[in-house]
């Protein structure tokens, strides 16, 4: 079972991770994580929503929080370029026979529910109302100074179907990590913006929402968004780092969690891989993690995840052989 | 004349500004400047020829190095995603009425000379030889950190006919300068990867190589970087900077000229635009500078630039209003 | 004429430059500069007067900011350790025929008035109140994160009567600047605290004061300083930098000039001096600037300071050879 | 049982904490340590013995390597002003009941090796043989472009002797913890230099010492180090960090073991403290670690230390309470 090839002309355009949609019950709470800690700009609120962007993001939202009894994630937004893709990928679903339902959803054009084999929640969108980018307010940047939503990572058993998936509608596959001396897909890192990932797939109890993953500018935003999140009392959600990945990506990152248990990545770097020659980079498990330095990942993160809302998950293995794949990323 | 409209789904992919190739003098001296003090990486080199990449590349050479007798910018190159989109490039230039030619470079495929209406001798490929990324190899990094290409700025007095030709190729224009309440295009900056430039054209005699133009991880490099180069003895190379612009990019950047007199510009950050919605973004002249700091462009960085060798300029244009105008970037 | 020796058993402990007392014009104005844009805290205020001490500080104030007709410093800060320090001070000024009077100052102990043969007009005082050092309430930290006062930098004409006068007060010399093959002394850099600078005296027409220096953190708190007062309308008090000194201090700086004009030394490095052995460092003129990049301080650095109120100073010397010498720091 | 009034004019003057003498088992794997990964500059070296200084000192060094069958430290070095001050701290140590004893050190002026009531070895001299600073000698600079020794940490059994002694000698208490509702001493933070230490003694099986430490200038150093270990084989030495303290200090670290398991702390930032209405801060345990995040010590962190070479240490305390009270630096 090998690696599929590209598909360097799909049929639609997926450009992007686009957003998440939360469920919080304390919008107030989590307003104090975003807002005033993080530095996430607000581009409207109500009673029960909040929506959020990154200091440069010139579109409407990239996190969107939802007032709910429980915590989960409702969907994984994605982008297409135009209205044309949007209907191409309608159908793409529909006829790979997945459920396909056009909604209404506030600041954005028609908007696709849907969801990938490995049973992600998605919502799929031609454009969003704008936004003024804010690169030149100086004066409104505080906390991490978020930048932009980079990718999203999924925990699912179904690693493979999912690469197999995104790569037919074109997401290039930049890493992936298989067991040594093996081709099981254990982790796939998709990609259609031009840097390593758009949406990651790791094997584990799912489909879940490991992780949300934004850019931040420099190292010392790494270091001081911890002090802050200390001092205002989010110091127990800074769940692992600041640190380097020794394996897909080698981010510089730091991983926290939101008053609800959503897990946020914050992380300074990747590389631009566009090239066709570009070929997947094979990581079979005994290669990760070497020369690395730092504390390995604690157990809640190797195996926590939020909840899909109204999605079931499977079990997480917590046997020895699972840990141990799981401290990869 | 307004600004055409986008167009997504073009012909052919061309996806990225790739490298420059530059004649000069004394390639110890080259080297001396961009390996062992902005810290480029030699992919390979022989008796008068320097092919070097920045620390993120995975490509073979980002600059390319000749001796010659003359300094001189011999080729643009830019990128296409496959050898049928390298075919369709070929066809689509040569029924423009453009040269085109087939050549051989080494560490490339097949190769493509032709130029654009603006006069820009330009070299397009579909594939080079891979090198090993050294994102993760932290023992040889130094200097600048030099990450990768990201665009070049040419000065011509087709700006206009330039933008007609890049955005009917899928060139997305990110933003445009224009004299107060005019349409006359001043500068306007294309992009096909997703951040704000991959060319840029600015109205000054030409053709001519303004810069190329390269990421480098953080502020404290681009201060770093002007000390080195001090000890080494290329302080006067010192163009412009460290700054801020204060118009189309907002980037921070420091302007170094080589040994050769050729531009480099290094800079830290920009954002990211893929989106349908993103609007090209307007500058009228009294825009731009507003709520700036420190010094203006020198003389030289607003009238300098690299004759294309084989190509003929016209004069650049030193009168008050052009130098006013010029002191956009 | 040579350099005097060290005093290594002084008499009474001055321990290092305190503060500065500045007439304004404008308070609110002054605040916008100092509090909302460079970051300091204020320790107190009331209609006429502000108090301003940097982040580390746990002395009430580094800043005293006073509302004038004119704008002038009323005073340069000293302290000494202890009250039987300050009475050994007190009877030391006024036994070298300088003038000294006991004051009220605010928050301060008892506070001693004299000036010294530069004519510079002192503050000295054993106390000052406490308040709580803001190094840990990284919810308060904005602009550069000022730390500190540093140092204090004054023009005068008599160079080596200061450096004589501070000498014997168990001020060490760190660093100075001569004429080539000149025993003149053009600038002293004069130490207590174990870094390069309490006080500077620079030859120009004087007693004025040139700037107070404060430390910031790194790098990019002095990049990101100077976009944040061109946000806030201070763009055009950036006069000189980001940059480095290639002389004395070998500083990464930038120089401000307030609302009122008063220069403010913005800078994030210095060596520790403290052992006996250090000899102070001989520049001669041709020595400066060797290795150097980027922009020569515009005119008005060199030429330009604060008057002292009520104190009459010489005129500033225009010539070749002073500007040309005055390009030191 | 109060702490001590500090002695603002002592009898003799002990400016700093002046270097380290180590023995190591491998001066190769040392250099490749301290020299090749750190950035530390040698000052000279021979057969048996390695001699450090960091990028900012004039003096010869602030580490000493040694060639030994066991590792161990050898002996903190102090320095005095003069030589006068050499002759009276022999005579305070001598009359203390402490041994004393006159000895050649390569490099260093007259050397008195004594120990204090800790049995802490020491060896102070008044000067050293000067090396140039690097400070402006970018080129040279690498690793975590080390600037100076800071201070050493002493685990001990005497704290409050300890304490007593260096008061009396004109050390200042910046910062000490205290269970809670008690006066027993459990760590002590003294200071001659001005900020908040020069030497520490914390509560432990000793005498041992815990660490030396070291200023680096920025916090993206920190995580750039750490990086560079690991490439280099030496990421099994970041022992802890990099994170911030909670406690005394405050200060941005690194703790890393060499490859003899001596522990080596870099640091971004202190505060100055000079003036006498500063205080000695109190910390009662359960002040510590208030909004903190990150990770806890490790074990070997709160235990393990250097023998110091010919001197018995009692036993680490391994119970509860004591690995409690040892979490706090």
């Amino acid at each position: 079972m090998s690696i599929p090839d590209p598909v360097f002309r799909p049929a639609f355009n997926i450009t992007r991770a686009s957003h998440v949609v939360h469920r919080v019950r304390d919008l107030a709470k989590s307003r104090a994580f975003y807002v005033d800690t993080l530095g996430f700009v607000v581009s409207d609120d109500d009673h029960d929503t909040l929506y959020l962007r990154g200091l440069e993001e010139g579109c409407h939202h990239s996190i969107v929080l939802k007032t709910g009894a429980e915590p989960a994630c409702e969907r994984v937004g994605l982008r297409v370029l135009t209205e044309d893709d949007l209907d191409r990928a309608e159908a793409h679903f529909r006829t790979s026979g997945l459920p396909t339902r056009w909604v209404q959803a506030p600041f954005q054009g028609r908007t696709l529910h849907t969801s990938d084999p490995a049973g992600t929640p998605l919502e799929i969108c031609a454009s969003m109302q704008t936004k003024p980018r804010r690169i030149m307010h100086f004066e409104t940047f505080h906390g991490a100074c978020p930048q932009r939503i980079d990718h999203v990572q999924v925990l699912t058993r179904a690693v493979r179907p999912a690469c197999e998936f995104y790569m037919a509608m074109g997401f290039r596959l930049s890493e992936y990590i298989v067991p040594d001396n093996s081709d099981e897909l254990h982790a796939v890192f998709l990609q259609r913006k031009g840097n390593p990932h758009d949406i990651v797939f790791v094997n584990n109890a799912g489909p879940r929402l490991h992780h949300a993953a934004f850019t931040i500018p420099e190292v010392h935003h790494l270091m001081y968004v911890c002090d802050l999140l200390g001092r205002n009392g989010f110091g127990a959600g800074v769940e692992w780092g600041p640190g380097r990945h020794f394996g897909p990506g080698y981010a510089r990152f730091v991983y926290l969690r939101d008053p609800d248990g959503h897990r946020v990545e914050l992380f300074t770097n990747h590389y631009q891989t566009i090239d066709a020659e570009d070929e997947p980079i094979r990581w079979e498990m005994s290669d990760l993690n070497t020369r690395r330095w730092g504390t390995f990942p604690p157990d809640s993160w190797r195996q926590e995840g939020s909840a899909f809302a109204g999605v079931a998950a499977g079990h997480a293995d917590t046997s020895a052989s699972a840990r141990e794949a799981a401290i990869v990323r």
